[in-house]
């Protein structure tokens, strides 16, 4: 059996060595676009503000035993009915038969249509070479001004990144707060503590254009929608990303939600013998059952693995996400799991959200902080729908999360979170963990809501 | 109706809120022994250690409205049939008539059964005034020489907390090990730990009696069974607890494992109207379904909380523990949940444990530091049975450890920990979880075994 493998990212390896670790005799080939296996993109930011000075150690893994890793071919179409794959590749093209495929192709960022997007000096960051190239703009302009456009995850770790290499940064936000994913009051605690560290943060500010500069040469002028022109060495556009599906789509898979390949929860594509999997693919919310798209490595490792383990004839299913994501701040940790009050709402739920502030250890031991916790359940039926925490790094606030995350993927109500037997001992916690008082508050207030 | 709560302690005052909570009529007096309502004893290793300077910082609360706080009234029986307690307070004795009772008596320290156990400068340490005497005598021996006799949780937080003072601290174990509840390697960590900070750490040390030293009056001698005689200006009896249920049995209520009072999930006794939660009660471990005793301020909440709402006539259920606890010694962090190995096979299960080592986060991220796993698992059923794990304080060991911990709470296999949507961001995890990480090795390790 030959498997083959469309990207050789996150979903793409995960996909591999899961075959490899299940089948000695399937032959492996994992098909590049680029030069770099297995590279951590989520590890961008920290090679653009100097954490990670070595961009090779973004790399997860360096080696891939038993697996025939091909860089710098791609993939130019899917023939399903000849079950084979069209490739260009260095000094030419060529073909490959599959007996199975997975298609791990990931996503494209989207350049924002408005004129001037694609002038040198705008850059996305989504791939090795992007951040490569943005690392060489930031050193030509240590001092210089840098316009971020967008500010959800990306833009606000690259507005610390450029701010920590010396940059005057401007990050700008099309809505009413940053980080539109997360409850206003903790966006707001992002934008200050943003403000404080001496990044500009311009919110409502829609970007109309982007023109050269014409007194320096090289200098970009960023036109925004509140009639300020903006001059920037460097701007970065952190405006999304969408599913990269077009040999999907022109080879007649099905697409679903976003745009993404339509996927069963083994993986499988409308295809015979082709699965897909990781930021390419559609995911399913187990909050409400239905198809999503999200693109985040945790999803792609773990449809990667399911893809590779069907792939050569598994049974494993995908069980879905709950919404997790965590961001580091400086020494701020955001993190989030299940739906906001308003994704609940349009769910059909009854959210009701209540927020507590919480020190994370018992303060009469040295360096206790606030955690800020906000919970959500469903007042219909006192289900847990979500919960989203804000603390100092030292906190541990994301792994607090993910207990949360953890009794969420299992469908709890939020009085379930007081039965749980967590781990304390004053250094570390409480005798009622935060999130275990937070669910307390919500039950109080529901009932009085009742 | 008049609910009367003997114990004033963690289960007591999570019982006295709950009830208040849900009950504006009912009349609520809660019966101390002492003068300290909701202390932390769990904070008694800092007071003396000096990281907590001010012991009345170790009030859990202060204020406890419309709750009727009754200091130094001593219960002295219990008559069921009369539905009274009798009580010795300042000035004499007097009764106290109930509708509901609520025994929260939690648990006495238990003095070694040998020779020289209760000589002046031999402690025991389980309530405030324990802990007042020990920072007093402290105070008196600041270069002097301790000898801490039992290596379990406490007495191992206390030879840090004294060494920190300045004394010279031996540490004995019964044991081949310090810390019999974690795996030897585990326990090998904790003492090379002690070792480098200077404690001396005995292992197989057994006391066969302390005596008044001859030539300095105030030294205690303590002889173990190795033939060593060791000086000690303090002597610390870290021997364990037993429950106190003397009123309890005294009253004809029935006992159960570990001499604790037998309850239901509902935390009733076997009188009616007589309930009982925390260190006197019986507690049941959700991993055999079994009865069991444990003392641990967590439980006691969670048991005092359900005890609380059904003596005012609720019906909610104690759901069980996992057997989550956690350790900070030093900047070590030591949790654990579920059964050890050894626990397991005694249950009946097959056991398999899989240790790896895994970093915190990326370690292409500055500050990355080494966790080490245990994980342990049914061969038979794939059932996930308990984790343990070390690691350095930062690197979110205690709550990484509770995302497991609420995992066994449902019941759920090894390989389904994989399945949970976990957060991640490079400075803070990896895209698999190293308690992911652990699962995927166990299940490889499994697969070969079986």
């Amino acid at each position: 059996m030959h498997l083959v493998i469309i990207g050789g990212s996150d979903a793409g390896i995960a996909a591999a060595l899961r075959a490899r670790e299940l089948s000695k005799d399937v032959r492996i080939t994992v098909l590049l676009a680029d030069d770099y296996p297995n590279y951590s993109i989520c590890g961008l930011p920290y090679l653009i503000g100097g954490q990670t000075p070595d961009a090779s150690k973004l790399a997860h893994r360096t080696t891939f035993p038993a697996v025939d890793m091909r860089l710098r071919h791609r993939v130019t179409a899917i023939d399903p009915a000849g079950k084979s794959v069209s490739i260009e590749r260095p000094g030419g093209t060529t073909e490959l038969q599959y007996d199975r495929l997975i298609v791990a192709t990931g996503a494209h960022p989207v350049r924002p249509d408005i004129p001037g997007a694609d002038l040198p000096g705008a850059f996305v960051l989504h791939t090795i070479d992007d951040g490569l190239a943005v690392l060489d703009a930031v050193r030509r302009h240590r001092a210089g001004k840098a316009v971020i456009v967008g500010a959800g995850y990306i833009g606000i770790e690259m507005a610390e990144a450029l701010q920590q290499r010396g940059m005057h940064v401007t990050l700008l936000s099309r809505s009413d707060e940053v980080m539109p994913g997360v409850f206003s009051e903790i966006g707001a605690m992002i934008r200050e503590r943003l403000t404080t560290e001496g990044v500009e943060v311009v919110t409502q500010a829609g970007v109309e254009r982007i023109e050269q500069g014409m007194v320096v040469e090289q200098r970009l002028v960023v036109f925004t929608t509140d009639g300020r022109r903006r001059p920037a060495d460097l701007v970065i556009l952190a405006t999304g990303v969408r599913p990269a599906t077009d040999l999907a789509r022109d080879a007649g898979i099905a697409l679903g939600e976003g745009g993404a390949i339509a996927v069963s929860d083994t993986m499988a594509t409308s295809h015979p013998d082709i699965f897909a999997a990781g930021d390419c693919a559609v995911t399913r919310h187990r909050l409400h059952g239905k198809p999503t798209w999200i693109s985040l490595g945790t999803i792609a490792h773990k449809q990667g693995r399911v893809a590779g383990e069907n792939a050569i004839g598994g049974s494993r299913t995908f069980h879905g996400i709950v919404g997790t994501q965590s961001l580091k701040l400086y020494d701020l940790v955001i993190a989030r799991t299940g739906l906001s009050d308003t994704e609940a709402r349009e769910e059909g739920y009854e959210p009701l959200t209540v927020e507590i502030g919480a020190w994370d250890h018992k303060s009469y031991y040295p360096g206790a902080t606030q955690i800020g916790v906000w919970i959500t359940g469903d007042v219909k039926t006192g289900r847990l729908l979500g919960v989203q925490m804000v603390g100092r790094a030292g906190a541990e606030v994301s792994k607090r999360l993910d207990i949360v995350a953890a009794g969420l993927f299992h469908g709890i109500g939020v009085d379930a979170l007081n039965d749980l037997d967590l781990s304390y001992t004053p250094p570390l916690s409480s005798p009622w963990d935060p999130i275990q008082r937070a669910a307390q508050d919500w039950s109080h207030a529901a009932a009085r809501s009742g």
